[in-house]
């Protein structure tokens, strides 16, 4: 007799810090086999103390591999995963930048992937197998992609608590240099002014109240990935400080001038911003279900996918479902009941021919 | 027969905002007799009803008022309450700028003060008897102050819970532009550029992560008081945002050649200053006593102080012995023992003749 105990689904997770500590724990904790590796010997000890790893190794028979290495050790990690990997296994990554990863491995069984979240603790003893319970998790799916091996991932991935969006790779790129990869080095540039400041250096520390410490914070984390994130994402980041350095010469301007009026607008068109930034996502009450026929080839995926971030519908589940043929496939994807009609009507005007309806 | 509970002692708060508020449920929770005022009515009668008054009125038996207007009304608030109030009695402020204000009130008995405690949270409903408790509250004494008034004024603020540090005007304006004013307009900056985004901004927004919701907290903050602050402040504030356009210039330009190792010791040095940013003050376990004789007249005292405060030196506790004649006093600081003998050799190089001795 063999009850799904005997049998549980084998994951790997190569490179066992903070994030793939927390992968190893989230998945283990809902019935996975786990193995490891690690270029670090202390690293991999340590995740198998706290039970990050079923084993130490790799495994052959893995269905999905999780590269949580620097970025610049992906592509060949990566690569090496996919090749040893069984047919219909998928391997993904959880590194910062994702259009260089995701060129350098090309292939259909790799799905670039990013968790938005993370701790200012580092390494594997800050991990935790809830670090992703309603955190935002980045797939971006590409022309290449294979769309079951996307959406057994994107299963994967919804099972450990995270909210799953579907990008393209360099839009995905542009938009952690936003909010991520330049406010960090802001908060640095920040942090080294105030400590720049010779004989007053203490008395400034002490005149730094709670926003300089908010603001900040990021700059005690590790620095050891950011001069790897910066030049595998240096264009988009380059754009992004072009912008900042504009926007802060704008406003140098405006107070130079004594413009009380323009300051104050754009104090408060900041404040409008932060308070509608949402404290986490919340999966919508009602939900629709969009059928699209699509030809069973790669490189729909991504573009339907990427049409549906760009108007701001997240993708709350999706499944593929195969015709009798084999040639062509049924791409069901389940959105908020509410953005359903204009997700259509967007399809439609592609030259797809979807359906909608409500469910529940 | 007199108790000291029928004649508590007396204070005045002009605005009962946040901080005004503050102060008045600080000093009422230890015994004083609070009268206040505000423009608006509903200000006024919210702080009755949270008990940071006892009555509402000017009082011109206050020993200390507090004026905890917008920067642009203090001048006017401050020489009015200097005008009503008693011999002896001392007025200050809570602005965040102090040398126009210092300036424009110009009077022996005003001592230009700022805490550096505050929350998001707007109004009296945010007020808390135990704000200053641990926070740093800044005083800054100018050639005119009568150092009477200002060791009054410190001892009744050191009463409050706050750690008092003594710093010149401009000193003051010049440190808060790069630890508070320069990095509230960045975070608003970052959170405009985030929000710019167009049809991708709901994604972008699910994107920020922790950092990026630290870095813009202060954004989310009443915008009103901040037209008078930069315009108050513009010239400190236009030096800041020009050293921190330069220095994001900087890495722009390293980003862009790639320039690994030069974006790693950046963001180590960030980091080792972040770490070092004390969470709290910590007064010093051993203490020692500085007699500074003085002529009995201004100036002094904020040469004695602001030379402290240079030298990364706190004033743990000071009072002025008058000497029998009166024409001579003795300025006694109190300071952590290990740095008595820095500030007094400082001391006897400007021609004090300072004596320094170990308490307890």
């Amino acid at each position: 007799m063999t009850s799904p105990r005997d049998h549980p689904r084998r994951a790997a997770v190569v490179g066992t810090g903070l994030i793939g500590g927390s992968i190893g724990l989230a998945l283990r904790s809902r019935g996975w086999q786990v193995s490891g590796t690690d270029v670090a010997e202390d690293r991999i000890r340590a995740a198998l103390r706290i039970g990050a790893l079923d084993r130490v190794g790799t495994d052959p028979e893995a269905e999905v591999t999780f590269v949580a290495t620097p970025v610049s050790a992906i592509p060949s990690e990566a690569t090496a995963a996919l090749a040893r990997g069984p047919e219909g296994s998928v391997v993904t990554d959880v590194g910062g930048v994702k259009a260089p990863v995701v060129a350098a491995v090309d292939h259909p069984r790799f799905v670039g992937g990013h968790p938005m979240a993370g701790s200012e603790q580092e390494g594997v003893e800050g991990a935790d197998a809830e670090l992703f319970s309603g955190a935002t998790w980045v797939l971006t799916p590409a022309s290449q992609t294979d769309p079951g091996a996307f959406t057994r991932l994107r299963s994967v991935i919804a099972s450990l608590g995270a909210d799953v969006v579907a990008l393209d790779p360099e839009r995905h790129d542009a938009l952690v240099a936003v909010v991520s990869h330049v406010p960090h080095l802001a908060a640095a540039t920040l942090m080294r002014l105030a400590s720049d400041e010779g004989d007053a250096r203490e008395v400034m520390l002490r005149l730094a109240a709670g926003g300089f410490r908010d603001m900040t914070r990021v700059a005690a984390g590790d620095p050891a990935i950011w001069p790897d994130v910066c030049v595998e994402n240096a264009e988009a980041i380059v754009g992004s400080l072009d912008r900042l350095i504009e926007s802060l010469a704008d406003l140098r301007e405006l107070v130079s001038h004594h413009d009380r009026s323009a300051l104050l607008e754009i104090l408060e068109s900041a404040r409008e911003a932060r308070r509608s930034l949402p404290a986490r996502y919340r999966r919508p009450d009602e939900l629709a279900e969009i059928r699209v026929p699509v030809p069973d080839e790669a490189g729909q995926l991504a573009e339907i996918t990427t049409l549906a971030s760009a108007l701001g519908v997240n993708i709350e589940d999706m499944e593929i479902a195969h015709s009798a043929e084999g040639e062509r496939g049924v791409l069901v994807l389940v959105v908020a009941a509410d953005a359903a009609e204009g997700l259509r009507r967007a399809l439609g005007q592609r030259g797809y021919r979807p359906s909608a309806r409500r469910l529940g």
